[in-house]
């Protein structure tokens, strides 16, 4: 029995989200698909984690067993034949049995894509949160500064979240300009549901002066979701890498 | 009488290009019938020139004339949520009767991009030329050189096409890396049908090794479309911006 592990980039436009459910189509649903005929037997892929309906990703990982002898190549430029434009393989290696792309990942970075424009960009809409009005970016550097480091994140979640612990440790929080882009950076050991897109609502309300950096540490404190930021939406974020300790590849 | 001009950005993807046409719906009909719709009366749009099928545009200029007394906001936002998602004004502005969007412009700067990237890349799909191998951006700066001032581009234009004459200058060509990206940026003061295109193609040949700078030199020389490179796809090119001289405006 083989473990390969896959490095999968989408475009989550047209997408319910990566995980396989009733809804709609997903990118899991998809990609399984691929390697059903690929390989003439069933195939199923356990993930990193899940992304949301219009989420993208540069660097989702999951991985499949299999007894074929096919070479690694095939499930990278074979594969790709199979897929649809919007879902492509970008690696694939052959891992240990153990390995668990969920439980084993040591952090992941997200990156959520802000564009500021009075005016839409058609060349932009699919990738980025687009705002009208000026953002303190100061204001949100410190709120940034705020986030990082072992917090609980209660109010950092989605409604109805059900996880045992709402404590995370982001590793780092970066705002970076390039041109009319804002990207913020987030690198995490965990993350909660919703929680990089509540991150970038909540820091986007101090861009616009109706919180402080001294709220978002007043959130951290109160855990209260309530009273934290909106959602910004899927289509701004994307799963750009996810990180294994050397030892369990 | 008002002349108004607009500045237009859109995903050439989905449309037959910018002009009108029998076999295709083209972004001049989406935008004219949605001027149509907001003045109540019939509009027609005199553009820069055309795109075509597939190419996108950053700042297309298009004008068109009404006595309607509408404020130019409402050429801007309004027209907006009159467009769909990949077309958007991105400004308005009267100018004098005489305007003339094509006939006026001094230069044009197109873009065209390439990524350089072994596998596809969903994300990158709509807006780059993907090639697989290393490209050799040194020899492709000195073709770049090469074409750079007033030159017969002869053969530097799809086949069939009837310019009066096909010398052109172009005042600059630049090759920038960015990332995984190249851009190739042209600022020229006319162009002829494809020749951006069929001179990304060249160049890339150029980077593959299968042409030398001196190739490209002759090219220009013997003017024979026959053996210049092939035309790049359309996905990578993006009109940039249009200029005029000021005493137009």
């Amino acid at each position: 029995m083989r473990n390969i592990k896959l490095i999968i980039e989408y475009d989550g436009t047209a997408y319910a989200g990566w995980q396989v459910q009733p809804n709609g189509l997903s990118i899991q649903e998809v990609v399984e698909g691929a390697l059903e005929r690929m390989l003439g037997e069933p195939a199923r892929l356990r993930s990193s984690g899940r992304t949301d309906a219009g989420v993208h990703a540069r660097g989702m990982v999951a991985c499949f067993n299999t007894d074929k002898t096919l070479p690694l190549r095939a499930f990278r430029e074979g594969l790709n034949t199979m897929l649809p434009d919007d879902i492509a393989v970008r690696d694939a290696a052959e891992v240990p049995l153990a390995f668990n792309p969920r439980f084993d990942a040591s952090c992941k970075h997200y990156r959520y894509t802000i564009l500021q424009d009075p005016l839409r960009s058609p060349l932009a809409r699919g990738v980025a949160w687009r705002l009208a009005g000026p953002l303190d970016l100061d204001a949100m550097r410190a709120a940034c500064a705020e986030l990082v480091g072992e917090h609980d994140f209660a109010a950092f979640q989605a409604a109805g979240c059900a996880a045992k612990t709402t404590v995370r440790i982001i590793n780092s929080l970066e705002l970076k300009e390039h041109g009319r882009f804002i990207y913020l950076d987030v690198n995490g050991t965990g993350f909660l549901r919703n929680m990089v897109r509540i991150m970038a609502g909540t820091l986007v309300e101090v861009g616009r002066g109706r919180r402080t950096p001294a709220d978002v540490a007043r959130l951290l404190r109160d855990g209260d979701r309530q009273i934290s930021g909106i959602t910004a939406p899927p289509h701004g974020l994307c799963l750009m890498e996810v990180f294994y300790p050397p030892e369990v590849l």
